[in-house]
């Protein structure tokens, strides 16, 4: 009967997607999170084409073991959190503030550290619903680091791009309740954590703020960089903004300010400031966990599992890797970058 | 050559979605209705996979009794409907209004009611489009009858949940215009009979109405109840709504009133009364009348494929089927369904 | 390593879509505007089954020749055009005027020219991006020419349909921008030309316009005339629109004049007058040739890949061609686009 039922959900919802590949992923599993009442196989449904091979051995009775690895829960990270600042307040509500000056730039070390607590919290009882936001005025975040991608090190390549697909993937099939509070400009890797999320408020810019320029913005703008945001975060921009207007986005590069953004549907609510802006995602948190958290997850991971589905299997996460490897080190590509850091640094001069 | 036609057929439609899942079901063909013109293969595309195993016998002229089974057209049910009152008007629209006491809950006495009429007004001559309302004030349908899923009896849950799924592949494969005036509240399996037509038209509220609590509303609230959507309807939320949307209201089970629905897309028209909700309803008829009907019919079906594909063989809705068996008797669920029904007996005794 | 990146492209992009069916096309590959950055597999990416068919051969040494084959790049062609005015600008912006009297309509000869021209601007180092507009006052074109479609002539109306579907391929794999300037109306065929580009600007109707009826209109009305749009158009229309949005208004043949499309996403931007609509879509295709070209290329590309799918092999292209053919040539077909003609006729006469 447990594998009719595995099978049987695997199907239901492969017609969406097919698979959530975070859950294939022992690391991933949020195990002491799911509800009591679920079947053990609800918990982690298999990839469609794997469910056969994992449960085949049941038949004849041996090498049941495989079928059955129980995976270790994550563990809370031992080390105090060099880029992340954590509270919890007294509803289980955890703000995950990114607190990497000088612009919250998304480096190797930088996800990995994310990516431990995100697993922890995820699993850890304390924690009900997660907020993401910045330490640091005026952006969330600026998106990937540029010294990793320029001129890159090669033995930090591979493994700085699969730190960032697994973000993609914790985010994506985190358990609980997730609310980005964007209280600055939130381009490229910025807007991708963002989508990550259940729920994105944005502060319209800076308190004082009178010039138009400074207003936040957000949006995947790789293109003008010369470089294409990954492949697997491309359905998710369609699905908030409709496929054709998310293609002329991503060709053009746009970052609309907060009030576009939310009539695009790129963001959920527009705040007039950053307190506001944290005000209204401890609201939201409260209000996603007021329903019966079981069906809700359910829900949620129906709708995305067919993006997820790119990233399910380690061939594929090393496809991806390879390809962006090998992108990023073309010499166009550097060239780009290369000019943009110029200007940046000529800018910083005056 | 018939043959080729055939295949071409499913694989063009096959990339929209890949098999019209009705048409393999002798028991869902509406042969009468195909216009004159058109090919035999035409009017019953085979699931993409099936496609060669039926022809294949062809080759060597044997079988073939097999590939060219004739299928009895749909009978008119004998027995007077006891949850439905359907009237047909001089211009061939026939309205089926909902009539099962007190808020037009479905059950599966209802589902095989609905499903065995429509089949027949399908294929039937004399109706040319149909109009689903409810008989009943301020309520089109509560959706599912919760005595079926709150401690569900075993010989009854599975031939429920496959009455469910024939509902929704009836509706959505329906060879003719069929038009939802929504006179009253929509929730859950509601919404998922109105997401079933062509064409929906709401209306606000109650002629007298001065209290916004009792505009009507309309949503996929199945998270509320600890339940989820069925996946089969999913992505017709998200095709209404957007993905993204869809994904947020599926999470915290929104109910939107007509004025916000029609703004998100998820009806196409408001009403101010319940009266003036049925008069645009029969105009509506007759517009989607004015088009030629197989081209009308063909357009429809090649945008809806993708999704009908989810409940495509007996394989799938037996799966599907076993999996909300299972789901629905988890302790998790049935908890949150008895503290409902407490609640709302709790209520009606005030 | 040069296999390992262009199976993973293909992977990469093939969860967004599986192959752009246009690389695969020796004559459609715009070899001389691929980037020199790229590695030569980039510039090709495969459809997926066919990768490893491809490659394989490598494995041995052997047959690499088939692996390998040179494609001769497209040339310019040597006749002076008949149905196009084609004009470059000093910044290399050319525009591609469509001049084929009385009303633009799409013929064998009209399809040929067209795509061997648009072949020819998508290589030539000239050209930066492409205006398509009309020389014909009040109309972008009117659609197929229905010379083709009523009674057609056997020997040609598979070339036609087969030009038909080219058109379709080069507009969405152009490696170029590719901007519509939609100065009339664009019904059917028209709005299929329109949806192959990048941006569509259009006019509101007629300087001297005081009269509403002569507004210009836009959308795929093919069921009006008993015919459905090609179903390798819907994901496109689909995209544009929202899913249930375009199925309606391809059910009912809606044509909503510029301001609606523009509402509806159907556009990009609404011009009050032809030349305003001009002078926009010159200022556009500067903007889509301010960001790096590469990137810009590989985000569409990604996103168009699925509906691309569709016509993606020869078989897929003979099975759709096919299945035209024996549909067009139905008695009821026929007998709806007769009945229109005659309409047209009398009131031509009058």
């Amino acid at each position: 009967m447990r594998r009719v039922i595995s099978h049987s959900l695997t199907r239901c919802a492969g017609a969406v997607g097919v698979a959530s590949a975070l859950q294939q992923l022992p690391q991933y599993r949020f195990q002491s999170q799911v509800p009591p009442g679920v079947p053990p196989q609800m918990r982690a449904p298999q990839q469609q084409g794997r469910t056969q091979a994992v449960n085949a051995p049941h038949e004849d009775g041996e090498h049941s073991g495989d079928a059955e690895r129980e995976f270790e829960p994550p563990k809370k990270p031992t080390e105090v959190p060099k880029f992340l600042k954590i509270n919890t307040n007294e509803k289980g509500i955890t703000n995950v503030q990114m607190a990497r000056a000088p612009v919250n730039s998304l480096s190797l070390e930088f996800f990995q550290e994310l990516n431990q607590w995100m697993l922890w919290l995820g699993s850890n009882e304390e924690t009900k619903a997660v907020i993401i936001s910045s330490a640091i005025p005026t952006v969330f975040s600026a998106g990937l680091d540029l010294v990793e991608v320029h001129n890159p090190k090669p033995e930090r390549i591979g493994a700085f791009w699969q730190s960032f697909q697994e973000m993609w993937l914790i985010f994506n099939s985190f358990p609980k309740p997730i609310i980005a509070a964007i209280t600055g400009n939130s381009p490229a890797g910025g807007c991708i954590i963002a989508m990550g999320c259940d729920y994105r408020v944005m502060a319209r810019g800076p308190k004082d703020n009178t010039n138009s320029n400074r207003l936040y913005r957000i949006g995947l703008n790789e293109t003008k960089l010369g470089l294409v945001a990954p492949p697997w975060t491309m359905p998710a921009y369609a699905y908030l903004l409709g496929s054709r207007r998310a293609e002329r986005m991503l060709q053009l590069g746009e970052t609309p300010v907060a009030d576009e953004a939310q009539k695009l549907g790129l963001i959920d609510e527009v705040a007039t400031n950053d307190e506001q802006a944290i005000g209204v995602a401890y609201q939201q948190a409260e209000r996603f966990l007021s329903v019966p958290q079981q069906a809700r997850w359910m829900a949620r991971d129906m709708m995305r599992r067919e993006y997820l589905q790119m990233l399910a299997s380690d061939e594929e996460r090393n496809y991806d890797t390879e390809f962006f490897t090998q992108f990023v080190q073309s010499p166009e590509v550097q060239k780009n970058l290369g000019g943009y850091l110029d200007r940046l640094k000529s800018r910083s001069r005056k």
